[in-house]
Formats: structure tokens, C-alpha cells, sequence
């Protein structure tokens, strides 16, 4: 179904930023998408591709006081054929319909947010890096617009959609980084938001991690918030460890996102035969295969990174080295391959790449 | 020490709702007051009373992504011989900071944050109204702006108040409420940002409380996130309980809002010998007191209603009624006694009415 999705280009195109200038979210395209929710007049509205603009919100906005908002990621890439394609764009719109249902937002039409993107890539794909390990960043968001101060879900919010070209996501490389194991903050907690994509989960982590920063660790590993022992997440990813030939990560319990890196590298390790589980995996575990030697690797999971080898681990100021601190090789394998696949210089057998405007 | 705060006054004032159409948080003000954080001028600048307008946001400011937002509530009173009075405003300031701290965010000079608001008040001091019940509710809140996405707190925020005048918070008046005893979601752990007054608990909230005033109940009571047992808060208020003649309220864990009102209420009690205990309480214990019949009073505590008598509570389906479902002695006393001692009508042994312009 086509969406009367209007277009108005920009008059004045921005200069674009050197390809080794990158970074992470620091530049944005020409254009964005932006369509209206009013439960007064009937729902989501005015579906458009603007220039890249500022938006007008009054003060008493419900994200400013309530923070009622949802936010996705993913990234497009150019393949060496010159197409444009992305990397299972449907889960993400999936997963924002049910961050969406515990933040009690109003859903989106997944066709219409589709159809949206591609839109918006479309009239932006000058903008898609094509350097090794640069992508485009799409970030659709939605937030509350409604100016009520009583504490009850908006009536009105916004969806937009922006993208940024971004380079590698640590600025080194992926060499193995250091992680501070937390056992004073908690992430989230089941029963909570943890699960869901929401803006407060991110501002609620942000102490911890820079209080590791400070102590010279780059990512924190967060414990679950009731036996504050089981491990959830690595900073903004999900995580795996190889134990003894076999890979775990922690299963979905209510206070974890539910990564699609980390459905993908599942699915990859069946496909190979790795045996895969998913488990409560309790911190003492880890310290335990460690010293029995059948701790072999660790990475996270994530769009932004992809992956991202752990080489040490510090709990309590006892030190975990993995793997000799060096990448390990079945890390280094999914990773090549789950980027392959991604930019298109892999095959893949999945059907996760979406080629636009096919 | 005089701040240089600037004032532009609007050229087109609005007209004020009638007294009994107020509701809370509905109408705004004539002006606002609105100061900007810059890491890279210096800190904070530009503190400025302007007329109530929109603010301009990059797509990509932080609020919008990962919620990095502090708020603050408190209420200004005409008194009957025509001054204009604040509540313990001090104590809003201090835990703006502590929040601040939680959230990684730059301190705000309390004295400034001072100085604005009675400028803010005196400069729309007509909208302040005089109705029994109403007040001016006072909203200052501080948010981050600056457009990058990497997961990282921001070097630019914005600090604004604004003012609505305010009704009753219960439209039927003090009247007991009917609570829903949350088993399935949690607001906050020890750990997280619980005690912060953050917009991210907000929304976490908001799902429970929906589905309670399904069922037909006014507020959640949310139990811990640890042992789902234990008392935590009502709504977004304190929560007290009277058993076989002593007043009991959770003591601070982490994950409670240490509220203004709550402490105000225990000074109360001990002033006039009642005795009172801030400690672990577990549902259990209430429903125990209740068939023993030494569950007496329970009341909530929070600025927007000051004082909310509990008629009702209901767990897994066991209801549970507090005195007959009415008022309780005690409540109404403390309740008189503050909102007299707020909007000037009662005297104030203890300093906390604050005179503005005094
Ligand atoms: C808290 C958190 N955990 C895990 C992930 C990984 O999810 P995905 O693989 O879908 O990017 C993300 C998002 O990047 C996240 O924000
Ligand atoms: C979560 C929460 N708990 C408790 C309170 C009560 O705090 P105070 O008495 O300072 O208004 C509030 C604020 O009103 C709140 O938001």
C-alpha cells in the first residue's frame, strides 16, 4: 500500500564531513521524516520528508517532564554493486511497536515506517558512506508532545526519522575493550523498561559509565538488579561468552533488550553447528571457567559497534583476562561475517539484507 | 549576590482560565524563565525571564534519545493578607542537585535558581490564584540539548521554569482513593534513578497506572523490585500508614523519591508527639494489621495533593478497606494543618513558608 508521504527538498545542501571524520552521530543528512500523532484528529498524520530542521516543542511537552518516548537503530549500507541495502529493517520497526506497548504509545504502521525510511534514504543516499566499516545511521524516534503536566501518556508525539553517517564505531578498531563489571548501579530491573527501547534507560546508565571511564575501562557489564550477580548487558550491548566450546548470553528475562545483532549471531553460530544457549549466566560462573581455563572469548552485540571483542573483565579488583586480551577467532569470524553480510561483500543465506527501491 | 537576569515582558497577555476550570497543569503563565548550559561558554548563561514561547530542538538533542532530564514541583500561595508565599523551596533546589548528580548533570547555583523564580512569580503574580485549594504550581526542569547521538551525558542543557495555576488535585476533593497493589512492574531498584526526580521513572510508570484505572482504581502502589514485597510509593507520592497508634513510612532505599512533603509530615508528627518510624514495611505486615485491626490511617504525601487519604487497597485480588474507607483523624489533622501552614492560614512553627519579595 503507497502512503501519501509528501517530499520537500532542501534549498541549501550542507557541505558533507570527510569520511575519517566521521565519528558516531555527530553529523546528520539534509533531510529528516517527521509525521504527527493526534489522537484528536484520528492518529498519525502528515507523513513528510522535510529539510533537516529544528523542531518547535512547548514547554510543558510530556518528553521534557514524563520522558515518554521510543527509539530504534540500524544502519545502510552501499554495496560495492552501488545498491543500498539494510540489515533486517522489520525487527527493528517490530520492536519499536512493542517498546511502544509498554511506554503506552500509540503503535506505528510498520508498511508505513518502511516505506518512510526508504523514502528518506532515497532522497539522502548521497550521504551513505562508502568507506570500510562507514554506514549510514538511521534513527527513528518518538516522543511526547502533548504540553499537559498531569503524569498520564500523551495524546500527541511526533515520529521522526534522521540519519547520520557514521564512521567506525570505536575510533581503534575492533581490538578487544575493557570492561568495569558494576556491582553499585543498576541498568533496569524485571518489571521495569529494560526491555524496551526508551530514553530513560540510557540517561539512567550514564553514571556508571563514566565513572568506569574515569577508572579507565571502556564499557560497563551490567548485573541483574535483584541477586546483583547474573549478568545482563555490556554498556549499550548484549553480550556472549564461549565456554568450553559452547557460546551463552544471557536469555531474555524482562530487564534485557532484545538485540537484533544478537538474534543474528544466534542464528549464524546454529547455522555453523556452534552450539548456542541461551541461559542466566551468573558472574561467579565467568571468574570460575577462568581459572578452570575454559573461559575462551566474550564480545557484545550491537548495531552501532556490531561486535565487540572483551578482553578483560574487572569485578570486585580482581582482574579477567580473555583470551590473552586479544580478539578471539570465532569472534572475529562472526564478525566478519555479520559485516559481509551487512554491506553486501559476504553472501547471505539468511535473507537479512533488504536491498531499497528493489 | 544579585544575578543579572534579564526581563522581556510579553505584548500579549493571555487570559486566564476560571478558577474552577483550572485542573492542574493545564494552563501556563504569561512568562517563563529560561537559562542555557554551554560546557564550552563556561557553564551556565543568559538567565533571562522571556514571554511563555515554544523551544526551538535539533532533532538530535539528547532529551529526545536518551532522556537526560531533572524536574522539580512545588506550589506558590496568595495569602489572605495578599503576600505571596513559597514552601520549603530550598529543599526543591537541593534535590534538583542531587538529581542532577544521579543523572550527571552540571549543579545550578541554588541562588540563582532562587532569585529566578521570585522574579518568574513576581512578574506573573496576577496569575497566582486565590480559590481555596488552588495555588500556583511552580515547574522548573532541566534538560540536555546537546544533537549527538553517542551515549554520553551532554555539555548542553537548557533550565527552564514555568508556572500553572492549579485546582484541587482530586477533583472530588480529599476523598480516599482506591489502590491497586502492583505485582507485575516495578518502578525502580536500588541502583537505579528511583530517588531521582528523572522523567524516565515517569514514564516507566505509566503503564501500571494505566491498567489499575482500568480496573477503576486511582493509584498504583508499587512494592520493591528486590523482594516484591516491601512498600515503596503510591503513585508519585510518599506513602504513610498509622498501625495500633504509630505512623510508619518506607524508609529511604534508593529507589524512593525522598519526598518534601514526606519529610514535612514526619516533622509534623513528632512536633505534636506522635510517634513515627521510617522503616522496611511489607505488604504483608498491612494485611497482618488489618485482621489483627490495628491498621488504622494510611495516607499519601506529594505537593500536587499534599495529603491523599487511602480508603482502599487491593492485592491479588484481596481488598483490603482503611477505616471504613474514610478519612482518618490523623490524616485530616496533618492535612489542615499543612495546607494552612502553605497557603498561610495557619501558623508556622517551623520556618517553612518562605515570603517572596519578604
Ligand atoms: C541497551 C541495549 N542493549 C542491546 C542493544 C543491541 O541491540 P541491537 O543489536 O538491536 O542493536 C542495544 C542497541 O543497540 C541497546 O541499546
Ligand atoms: C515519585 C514521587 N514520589 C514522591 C513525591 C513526593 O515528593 P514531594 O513531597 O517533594 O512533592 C513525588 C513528587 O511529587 C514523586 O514524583
Amino acid at each position: 500500500m503507497a502512503h501519501l508521504i509528501t517530499v520537500e527538498l532542501t534549498k541549501e545542501k550542507k557541505s558533507k564531513p570527510a569520511a575519517d571524520k566521521l565519528g558516531f552521530g555527530k553529523y546528520y543528512t539534509d533531510h529528516m521524516f517527521i509525521m504527527n500523532y493526534e489522537e484528536a484528529k484520528g492518529g498519525w498524520h502528515s507523513p513528510r520528508v522535510v529539510p533537516y530542521q529544528p523542531i518547535s516543542l512547548d514547554p510543558a511537552a510530556k518528553i521534557l517532564h514524563y520522558g515518554q518516548s521510543v527509539f530504534e537503530g540500524m544502519k545502510a549500507y552501499r554495496t560495492l554493486d552501488g545498491q543500498i541495502q539494510l540489515f533486517r529493517p522489520q525487527k527493528n520497526w517490530e520492536r519499536l511497536n512493542k517498546s511502544h506497548a509498554r511506554l503506552c504509545m500509540p503503535p506505528v504502521d510498520e508498511d508505513l515506517a518502511m516505506e518512510a525510511l526508504e523514502r528518506l534514504i532515497l532522497v539522502d543516499q548521497d550521504w551513505i558512506p562508502e568507506e570500510q566499516g562507514t554506514s549510514l545511521y538511521v534513527r527513528p524516534f518518538v516522543f511526547a508532545t502533548e504540553p499537559l503536566l498531569g503524569v498520564a501518556s500523551s495524546k500527541e508525539y511526533l515520529f521522526i526519522i534522521i540519519l547520520s553517517p557514521v564512521g567506525a564505531y570505536y575510533a581503534e578498531g575492533i581490538n578487544p575493550v575493557t570492561i568495569h563489571v558494576e556491582s553499585e548501579f543498576v541498568r533496569a530491573v524485571a518489571g521495569g523498561v529494560g526491555n524496551a527501547k526508551t530514553a530513560g534507560n540510557y540517561a539512567a546508565a550514564m553514571k556508571a559509565q563514566e565513572l568506569a571511564a574515569g577508572k579507565g575501562f571502556t564499557q560497563v557489564l551490567w548485573l541483574d538488579g535483584v541477586h546483583r550477580k547474573y549478568i545482563e548487558e555490556v554498556g549499550s550491548m548484549n553480550v556472549f561468552f564461549m565456554i568450553d566450546g559452547k557460546v551463552v548470553t544471557p536469555a531474555l528475562n524482562g530487564s534485557i533488550l532484545e538485540g537484533i545483532t544478537r538474534d543474528s549471531v544466534m542464528q549464524l553460530l546454529r547455522h555453523w553447528n556452534v552450539p548456542v544457549e541461551e541461559r542466566t549466566i551468573s558472574i561467579d560462573e565467568l571468574y570460575e571457567a577462568n581459572r578452570n581455563g575454559t573461559l575462551q572469548e566474550a564480545f557484545g552485540t550491537g548495531t552501532a559497534a556490531v561486535i565487540s571483542p572483551i578482553g578483560e573483565l574487572n569485578w570486585n579488583n580482581e582482574k579477567l583476562v580473555i583470551g590473552g586480551g586479544r580478539t578471539g577467532q570465532l569472534t572475529s569470524r562472526i564478525y566478519d561475517t555479520l559485516t559481509g553480510i551487512q554491506n553486501g561483500n559476504v553472501e547471505d543465506p539468511f535473507g537479512w539484507a533488504v536491498k531499497l527501491g528493489g
